[in-house]
């Protein structure tokens, strides 16, 4: 269990920027596999994705979506942000074991407490993979508030 | 494992549309949460989730999100599709327990085998939660595959 302090509307400045990495190993993709009922088998199956355009296994693109949620909700703004809208233009495929960095950056303050903010994920290379704009109801409080302890996961 | 067969680009009409319901139960929020570490509060503490604006814990939005890249995945227009861009609006809370309908819907055929489809996702009361569009580049060939085998999982 950690704790997590957020970024009142008050507080944040344009340019102001927040990030993450990530690795996308075969695990996280079966875990997002698991969680949409995405079994195709361009995410699973070597064979099958040789005969793709892609030529090797991808990655789910919308796990580059989740990703920049996560930051949204837990650093910039933070806890107690509420989520408006969210665009996303996927650039280029993210391939198992891809390091990605998701960077969310204060674009453009709004009136009441309204935010936008620019979303980039980019792999180990520096390759945009995705990106796009969220819009967001920044928090008006300074809060902070332990964070869950997620469990451990097995394959059975 | 099953099979899933596409729907190409020549076969799509304005439109049709294809539909999956997933209930999204505390398991679906824990998952979500380790797959891409958003630990908030809100979704997992219903002490402190009573003291927000929600009153109760609610799914990460972008949950839905998510689901809405399975059905053009798996079923329209299906395995083959190169998804290009997503807008989401979030538009009322998922709780925890709400039966999420998600629904693809073709609305422009475009040139260069491009595809706008129309998402909406609405709860067990006719709600809309999340809605947007997604572009994608439609299969130009009909296609069958065997679908991955997902794990079980267990959490420790």
């Amino acid at each position: 269990m950690g704790s997590i302090t957020n970024i009142p509307y008050d507080e944040l400045t344009i340019g102001q920027s927040a990030s993450m990495v990530k690795k996308i190993t075969n695990d996280e993709v079966v875990l997002f596999g698991c969680l949409t009922g995405d079994a195709n088998p361009v995410h699973f199956d070597s064979e099958y994705a040789k005969n793709t355009r892609f030529k090797t296994r991808i990655a789910h693109g919308m796990l580059s979506g989740s990703l920049i949620s996560a930051v949204l909700g837990m650093q910039l703004p933070g806890t107690g942000t509420i989520y408006l809208n969210q665009s996303l233009n996927f650039c280029y495929p993210v391939y198992i074991d891809d390091a990605i960095t998701v960077t969310v950056t204060v674009k453009e303050k709004k009136e009441k407490n309204r935010v936008v903010l620019e979303c980039v994920c980019t792999n180990q290379n520096g390759k945009i993979v995705t990106e796009g704009q969220a819009e967001v109801i920044a928090p008006a409080e300074k809060i902070t508030c332990q964070t869950f302890s997620l469990p451990k996961l097995k394959f059975a």
